[in-house]
C-alpha cells in the first residue's frame, strides 16, 4: 500500500519547503528571489518587480456570517499588498482569481469588487486582471499583487545580523480579539436569533479583523528617513511565528521582552474577558499586518522618534536560540502557535 | 428588497465586464493593459512583463476520478503558459496558491507538484512561490505565470485589421474528445466497478486532454520568420468563443471556413461517436490550448511553409457580422457556446 501523510504531520510550513526544495536552481537570470519570502522577486535592468499571491477561503479564512463582502473584498486587497510592504516596495497592480457557487448573485460580487477597488483607490493599485470560475460550494479567492523597488532598498527576511533591534509597527493582537468577539456574537445569533447585538465597545478590534490596512505610512517613513530595515515580514500568523522565520533564514537568535509588545487598550481588555493574557494575544493571534523588522543599531536614534513602532528586542547569535524575556527576567523559548491550516477539525 | 441577479443571466464575461468598468482608468503609467486581453501587462523601462492567472476548481475544472495528479499539476501550468505565448511572449517565472482538504496527503500533493516541476522544467519556467491553505471541501488552484516581451513584440487581441487572415496552430477539438471519452468511462466504471477499460484507442485525445501542451514552438516560429500577428489569443473556451474576442476587441467582422477547420482523424472519430459533427467539436469543444491569431496578407506565403498553421479564414468590416462559412457556401453566424462557468446544474 501506498504511504499517507497527513498534511497535518508536516504543517503549512512543511508542506511548502518539501515541495518546493526540488526548485531551488532557478533557470532564468531574472529570477532574484523565488520561494521563502513575502513576494518572489523578478529583476529587469536594475527594477525589481515583487510578485505576492494570497488565497482566501471560505470557511477557512472568512466567515459569511460576519464578514461583510466590502470589507472582504478590501481585505483581499490589503494583505496583499502587506506583502509587497514586507519587502519594501510599493504596491502597483493587483489581480483577481475568484471561484464562487451559485448561491452568490452579481450583487455580492458587486460589493466584493466595491471593497477591491475601494482599497486599489486608497493604495495606488490598478486592478489588472485576474480570473473567473464557478465553485460547486463557497467562495475561494486568489489575489496576486505586483509591486516595485529598487534593487537596493529591497528587503528579504533574510538579511537580520547579530546586535539588530528588533522594531514592530503599530500594536498587535487586536484582530484577533476582534474575530473572538465576531465567534462570540455568531453563537449567540445561531442560539437567540432575535438577540441584538452590542458591539460598540470593540469597534477598533472588529475594524483590525474585518479591514485590515497595510503599512503603506510606515514604508514611506523609513524611506524618508533613510532607514533601511535589514530584514522585514509581514505579520500575518502571529508575531512569535514571523519573528522565527526571520531568525531562520537570517540563520541568528532573538530576545524579545514580553513588557515591551505594543498592545491597544481596547484589545488587551477584550481579550482579557476571553480570559487570553493580552501578551499571548500578540505573540499568536495574527492577522495583524503590521510590520515585523529588524534595524542596525546606529538607526535606533531615528526609530524612537516615531511612535507608531516599537523597538521590542534584538537578535542574537543563533546558539542563542528564540527567547522571550519576561518582566521578572526569565528566560521561555519562543515557539510558534499561530494557526496551522492543516490541524483543523473540519 | 434587494435585488438578485443571477450570475447565469450575465455569463462569465458579462460579470467581469460589470465588476471591472470602474477600473478601465489605471493608476501606475507602469501599467499598460489592463483587464480583457489574456495578460496583464506591465512596462519598466521598455521591457514588457505580462503576467496571468488561472484558477482551476475540483468538481468544476477536473473530476478526480480520472485526473492523475501529475497531470492536474503538469496542465495547471501549461494553461498558464498559454497565456503569455497568446501576448507573444516568454513565460519564466510561476506561482502558485493551494486550497486543499484533509481527503489530500502529503504524498497526493508530491504528485502534484512533480507535474508542475516537469512543465517548469521543459517551458524554462521557476516556481517562485504562492500560498498553501486548507479548504473544507476538495482542491482550489490558482496560478500566476509571469513571462517577459519587448514592447514592439506583444501582441494583443485588439490589433485584427479588415483583411487579415486567420489563423490557428495545430487542430482543435482533441481536447473535448478525450473528456467526453474519459466521463463515459467513469459513468461505466460507477456502474460496474469491475470493468476494465481499454482507452487504446483515444490514447491522443485523452492526452490532449488530460495534459495540454502550450505552444511555445508556434511563438518560436512566428519571431524565427519575422511573422508578427497582429492580433493573438489562447483557445481555452472553443474557437468560436475566441475568434468572438478579437472580433469585439478589434472592432471588425470575420468569416470562417468549416471546410478549413483543422480536426484531428483520432479527434474526429471520437467526437462522430458521440455523435458530435467534428466542426461543432472544434468550434465549441475548448480547452485545445492552440493559438488562434490573424496576420496581415503580406505574411501569408511564409505561414504557407509551416504545416503546423492553418489558415481558417480572413477578417472582415464590422459591419459584416462574424459568420461561418459552410463547403456549401452558405453563410452562418458565428455564436460561442462554449462552457458558461455560472449555467450549470450544481
Amino acid at each position: 500500500m501506498n504511504k499517507r501523510t497527513e498534511l497535518s504531520e508536516l504543517g503549512e510550513f512543511g508542506v511548502i519547503e518539501r515541495l518546493t526544495k526540488s526548485q531551488q536552481q532557478t533557470t532564468n537570470i531574472s529570477t532574484l528571489m523565488g520561494v521563502g519570502d513575502d513576494c518572489a522577486a523578478i529583476m529587469y535592468d536594475g527594477k525589481v518587480t515583487l510578485v505576492s499571491s494570497d488565497c482566501l477561503v471560505e470557511g477557512v479564512h472568512f466567515d459569511m456570517a460576519y464578514t461583510p463582502l466590502k470589507h472582504l473584498g478590501y481585505k483581499a486587497a490589503t494583505v496583499n499588498f502587506s506583502d509587497i510592504y514586507a519587502c519594501n516596495g510599493q504596491p502597483t497592480q493587483l489581480l483577481i482569481s475568484l471561484a464562487v457557487s451559485n448561491r452568490y448573485c452579481v450583487e455580492a460580487l458587486d460589493e466584493l469588487y466595491e471593497g477591491l477597488h475601494l482599497a486599489c483607490q486608497r493604495y495606488g493599485v490598478d486592478l489588472v486582471g485576474g480570473d473567473m470560475a464557478s465553485s460547486n460550494s463557497g467562495m475561494f479567492l486568489s489575489l496576486t499583487a505586483l509591486g516595485q523597488c529598487d534593487k537596493e532598498s529591497m528587503v528579504r527576511r533574510s538579511g537580520a545580523k547579530v546586535h539588530d533591534l528588533i522594531c514592530v509597527s503599530g500594536n498587535l493582537g487586536a484582530a484577533y480579539a476582534g474575530l473572538l468577539v465576531l465567534q462570540r456574537e455568531k453563537a449567540v445569533f445561531l442560539a437567540n436569533p432575535n438577540s441584538q447585538p452590542d458591539l460598540s465597545d470593540y469597534q477598533y478590534v472588529i475594524e483590525r479583523h474585518l479591514k485590515p490596512e497595510a503599512q503603506k505610512d510606515i514604508v514611506k517613513w523609513l524611506s524618508d528617513n533613510a532607514v533601511l530595515p535589514t530584514a522585514m515580514i509581514d505579520i500575518s500568523d502571529g508575531l512569535a511565528s514571523e519573528t522565527l522565520h526571520i531568525c531562520k533564514q537570517s540563520n541568528v537568535g532573538c530576545e524579545l521582552y514580553l513588557d515591551k509588545l505594543p498592545v491597544d487598550y481596547e484589545a488587551s481588555r477584550t481579550l482579557e474577558e476571553f480570559h487570553i493574557l493580552p501578551d499571548t494575544g500578540a505573540l499568536n493571534g495574527g492577522e495583524d499586518y503590521e510590520l515585523l523588522f529588524t534595524i542596525n543599531q546606529n538607526d535606533y536614534s531615528k526609530i524612537q522618534t516615531n511612535k507608531d513602532i516599537s523597538v521590542i528586542g534584538h537578535i542574537t547569535d543563533s546558539s542563542c536560540g528564540c527567547n522571550l524575556v519576561t518582566p521578572q527576567n526569565t528566560t521561555i523559548e519562543l515557539k510558534a502557535r499561530g494557526f496551522n491550516h492543516y490541524n483543523r477539525e473540519v
